[in-house]
């Protein structure tokens, strides 16, 4: 029946449109294709071309075309020479850089300067850490440069052990006491350590790398009245295999005992001297002294030089084996006491870093999107590293100048090009405090968080060979989409297989993304914005070594040897990453609506206050403030209104499609997470704005959710009654500024759309 | 020639799509037109249609259709009873203009319900200034409420006069002395009396109204030391003609003896409880005693009782005769001391009002747009009223519910839709300080962002005959073209020409538009989001009299009978207001492009710079910050810019338009007002967040340009030398903060477009 009749009036259409299109030619040329009706079918067509998914043969090619061997090429030329940022060196790179985003056949490229504050050691003053005795001979002195091992890590101008950011200093203790090891610098070891009555207050203090970002542990030393920090890397966090030449670089990935760790100290993110503006020529700069530096000297050892020290102090033993680290002869005894045969040994900390301004580049490349050119889907990584920076950055370097390579390949072999533009981004002083990305971010907010779709960072993809992809939860589905379709680097068939068996690995019973920390050049973007961000990278398998981040982190050893021999021969790392990257880049650009996974929104901020149930912290909040409940309620409200918006966009996609509505949709949910910055950031920290995803206050590496809370309700309980009832009201205005949020974003989605 | 090819080239078009057709449905169907491609092309059509220009006939409809009966029957309604902010009287309205969006046939009619602060004097306990003896015997009490003159103000539940946001209090002078008349209490007035050694500490003090925001009076009497301030309307600025009753309404529209101006006094705008966020139940809401309220007492008072307390101060005579205002008998002298004769005498000021929560609905009237549902063009105007509120606000709610009516009909009679979305809104507790449009921004300040294109703010649309159009530049040009379309009011041809007769009037050599000030609820808009903005209303002639405002405003005597008689006979005035409203409505509503004048933004920008020079105050600003050029160069560049992207926008519209790129470019007009606002707000102010147009801080009615600058060279002469050196450092970061906004804007319209 139903095919009789569809016969019929497809015959009947067909001669009506024949004599329409008789009489339209005749006469008023009602029904048939004008030249111009032509081309508004044509402009239509393409307005509403889904990319993606009509191309999906593209896919394949853009996965077959990320070239190992151009990786291989591309880090031997990023990793030859150090190029710390703001150098000659660094400058080179931008502009190699910039000239193969032309040669790839990129619309722009360009270099984008600022002029920020840097930290450097003092080239022919190194800082030194020494033991002296009574008359001031010198009995030890610190080293100030690896060794050298291999022909890769043997430049002479390799840069001084240092930290950047603190100050020139000279301190020293008393004759044979004043000097804590104080674990890894946190709060609760120093905590610990007041408990133990072994008093800190004027000694210089010596902590291991580890667990928490170094910028805290100097903080924290400082506020406890330390007169000086040193850090080292313990053999427990980078020599797991013992630290006998043969089980060390160059003969394997772990830590020589010369190796130290550099790293910035500085709280903040971007130029300390222009906090919330960009670094241009009109900038408006602080003075030095306004500016929240470390105020007391600090220097970073390796474990050689480390255990030197160690073997020598005395005092109250280590509380327990969480504060012993792997050097062997050393009791990791506390102090403040040396040992009686050192009463009179002095521990001096002498350092004379340099403060100064410096012109640092961006480079920012752009294939312009034909439909939406001012959508812009974002690649970016850092460009400048502590010394070779093999791992960080240029492994994520080499992905990028090979992804840029392969669009560019797209565009001219297929004539393809993206829907939306695509940037990327090599951004100049992240080592400093995410510094060029921090600055552009600063100079463009207005056109990002008006333009911007997504950004993904990549930073040092490969530093092991298990993928992490701590991300925005709209991202949580398309990456996984993704991850499902690119082979593993290992033994899995996709990615995908090697991160379920990872998550797998650690124990966690359901799948489970990772909620973004301020690690890397993400940070502006998703933390000041609001924008959805993914920071994409291979790292050790978490189950297999219980350590923080890998063991040659900002050393001397960060070569290409140690990339091409140790952690990704072969480079399938780094080609991994690359195809996920060019993968999602073309997703975010290319797909009709784009694909984010709004339900995964509410979900994570659910998972997060059900672990506020979980540790007890709600009951803490109902005692302070009863509208907690409302905050709970808005989610909820929240949660129905994004699953019904969900079901819409799903059943739109199904209609016929009308290129401005799709544009609508794609607005409503690219600044949703918007919905949740707070203008002037959260309590006490104006450059962190994201009210619900953000680092942590006390360890800016750690990602956090519902910071604020976090952080107002740190050692409430510890205040006195005043500083407490004023703290509560923090809170309840806190929550209260939350639960309004939650009903904006879910207000965004309703209203005047999808009607 | 070309005519005979052109023939042969459409026969052969006509055979080869004849052709087509037949082997289209028989076979692969490229050259007809299926059904599809007529959606498609339908669609295109809808999508890139300008509905403004296509339908001019629906613009002379629109005119003759506002109906000055209508006007006449909607504020006979309205300003029947007095209807204060959040009184059952209110409600009622709220409800039955709800009611009226509904049968205009609306979309969506709501209302919108907020828990406000607001302040009323006590019923049963009137406010009073007094004049007692020695022994405490009255001499003289002032009255409290106006004198009821004609039928139309005889309320009985009339509110006493009290000026909200004072507090309760009661004060009073020593016997002989402590009363000293101010003037306009203005910060030069107070300067004055200092130099006459006048010393106002510990007295209180009467200021005639005028000039100032009445909020800066009290301030700054407070700031001076005074124990209270009375304010009364003189003569001279509300009597102008004569105090006789045959002068003064009902006979004239100046104020009688009795009329006391009401009216807030609260600094800050929006709920003063939740500053930043929206008064919801999820709010936190600030303790009262930590909220900016004025600390002393304060009254209004007519003219016939501020006479018998002028007459008796004595002391310091006027010193010019800008001192002395129009009461016949009264020399206004400055005091401290009364008299001689009244040496006995003690000025008592006491007053009951109180602080108190009540619920305030706005009422949210929509019509969706059938291409842009996500574009909202809103027309909003307060509802509350210090009494009757004939003129202010329902003359513009008149109009309001008139516009309502028309742009119904024009729907049900005309198959009309609006391109985009328009918003009807009607603001509860405006008198309060901006609260119901405040509260609602608040709440939807995302949305409000992401998608108003204009907001269209109207008040007491009518208090005078002559056209005032203070303004956003990017709307200058569009409301000239409207006023050019609409019948004069009064003499004129059109509104334009006698909106340029009053220029003229005024001694402008070039007709010149105004700078919005804070005076209505556009300010929400304009000062926290960016969004461009228009306060629409009619006012006295200036060059006619000199007076600031009109005489009766806030009074008793704001009635239908002085509309209906002396103010807007025939109601041509009103008919006007709703004539522009609508078309300007119907202008943003439904042209493709936004017709925004951009170039008037730099224009203006230019003017205010240049205004600095003028004045001295450049020279002042390069010795202090030598980058105040790079501000001027800026400038130009985004004149440059701006001048560029304008001609590129003309040359797209003679191209084949495609709509998403249409919207690109609306896009970034619509928004670049607001690349001009600071998240954290202007220093020292942070809902006030635009930092070239925004009121100043020392006068909140009187707007101005760049009010940062103006705000931090205010009196910098007279700072301690340390103090003024923090000042020059807080200038030169707000010059270099305005550079940075400039580069940001015309960066804003380069970059991905218009290619």
């Amino acid at each position: 029946m139903a095919s009789q009749n569809m016969v019929a009036t497809v015959v009947a259409a067909a001669v009506s449109l024949l004599v329409g299109g008789i009489i339209g030619h005749l006469g008023t040329g009602t029904d048939t294709i004008s030249s111009s009706d032509k081309e508004k079918i044509s402009i239509m067509e393409k307005l509403v071309a889904d990319k993606w998914e009509s191309e999906e043969h593209l896919n394949h090619k853009i996965i077959d075309m990320i070239n190992t061997d151009n990786l291989r090429n591309n880090l031997m030329e990023l990793a030859k020479l150090p190029h710390l940022a703001g150098t000659e060196r660094d400058h080179q790179l931008a502009h190699m850089i910039r000239d193969r985003f032309l040669e790839a056949g990129f619309d722009t490229a360009d270099l984008v300067p600022y002029d920020v504050l840097l930290s450097r050691p003092n080239r022919t003053n190194p800082n030194l850490v020494t033991l002296e005795d009574v008359e001031g001979q010198i009995i030890f002195s610190s080293t100030y440069q690896e060794k050298p091992l291999h022909e890769d890590d043997s430049d002479p101008e390799f840069i001084h052990a240092f930290n950047a950011f603190t100050p020139a200093g000279d301190v020293r203790t008393e004759a044979g006491r004043g000097v804590v090891y104080v674990n890894y610098a946190r709060v609760e070891d120093f905590d610990k350590l007041e408990e133990l009555n072994v008093n800190v207050s004027g000694c210089i203090v010596i902590a291991r790398y580890g667990k928490i970002f170094r910028g805290n542990k100097v903080l924290q030393a400082q506020e406890r009245g330390a007169q000086g920090i040193i850090l080292f890397s313990d053999p427990r966090d980078v020599a797991l295999e013992g630290v006998e030449a043969q089980n060390v670089y160059p003969n394997t990935w772990w830590l020589p005992g010369s190796g130290m760790q550099r790293g910035t100290t500085y709280m903040g993110t971007g130029d300390s001297l222009t906090p919330g503006w960009p670094s241009t020529a009109q900038a408006y700069r602080l003075k030095v002294e306004d500016v929240q530096l470390p105020k007391i000297p600090c220097q970073p050892i390796g474990y050689d030089d480390a255990r030197v020290i160690l073997k020598k102090i005395g005092g109250t033993p280590a509380p327990s084996d969480d504060w012993k680290g792997g050097l062997t002869g050393v009791a990791y005894n506390l102090g403040p006491e040396l040992q009686d045969r050192y009463s009179n040994y002095t521990l001096r900390l002498k350092t004379h870093n340099v403060l100064q301004i410096h012109r640092s580049y961006n480079v920012i490349g752009t294939i312009k999107g034909e439909v939406e050119p001012d959508r812009y889907v974002l690649l970016g990584n850092h460009r400048d590293a502590w010394g070779y920076g093999a791992s960080d950055p240029s492994s994520g370097t080499a992905q990028m100048l090979e992804t840029a390579r392969v669009f560019g390949q797209l565009i001219s072999s297929t004539g393809w090009r993206p829907r939306r533009t695509l940037v990327f981004c090599s951004w100049g002083a992240e080592e400093y405090g995410l510094i060029g990305s921090t600055e552009w971010v600063e100079e463009n907010v207005n056109k990002l968080q008006e333009r911007a779709v997504m950004y993904l960072n990549t930073d040092n993809c490969a530093s092991g060979p298990a993928i992490l992809i701590p991300s925005s939860p709209l991202l949580w589905e398309p990456v996984t989409r993704i991850m499902k379709m690119v082979p593993g680097v290992r033994d899995g068939a996709t990615l995908y297989d090697e991160w379920m068996a990872n998550n797998v690995a650690q124990n966690r019973t359901s799948p489970k993304m990772d909620t973004l920390g301020t690690s890397s050049d993400h940070a502006p973007f998703a933390f000041y914005c609001g924008i959805p961000c993914l920071n994409l990278m291979f790292k050790s398998i978490r189950n297999k070594y219980d350590i923080t981040g890998y063991p040659f982190y900002h050393t001397g050893y960060d070569t290409f040897y140690m990339m091409d021999k140790h952690v990704d021969p072969g480079f399938r790392i780094q080609q991994g990453c690359g195809r996920i990257a060019s993968l999602m880049l073309k997703y975010f650009a290319d797909s009709l609506i784009i694909p984010y996974s709004l339900q995964h929104l509410p979900e994570a901020m659910k998972d997060a206050l059900d672990t506020f149930k979980e540790s007890g912290k709600r009951d803490k909040l109902m005692k302070i403030c009863k509208k907690y409940v409302l905050l709970e309620e808005s989610l909820a409200n929240l949660t129905d209104t994004i699953t019904v918006f969900v079901r819409k966009v799903k059943e739109k996609k199904t209609q016929n499609l009308d290129p401005v509505s799709i544009r609508a949709i794609n607005d409503q949910m690219m600044k949703l997470e918007q919905v949740f910055i707070l203008p002037a950031g959260l309590p006490g920290r104006p450059t962190v704005r994201h009210a619900v995803f953000a680092q942590s206050q006390f360890d800016n590496y750690a990602p956090a959710r519902f910071p604020g809370i976090s952080d107002l309700l740190y050692r409430i309980e510890e205040l006195d009654a005043a500083e407490r009832l004023e703290k509560e009201d923090e809170i309840r205005k806190h929550i209260s500024d939350l639960t309004i949020m939650m009903e904006r974003a879910a207000s965004f989605l309703q209203d005047f759309h999808l009607i």
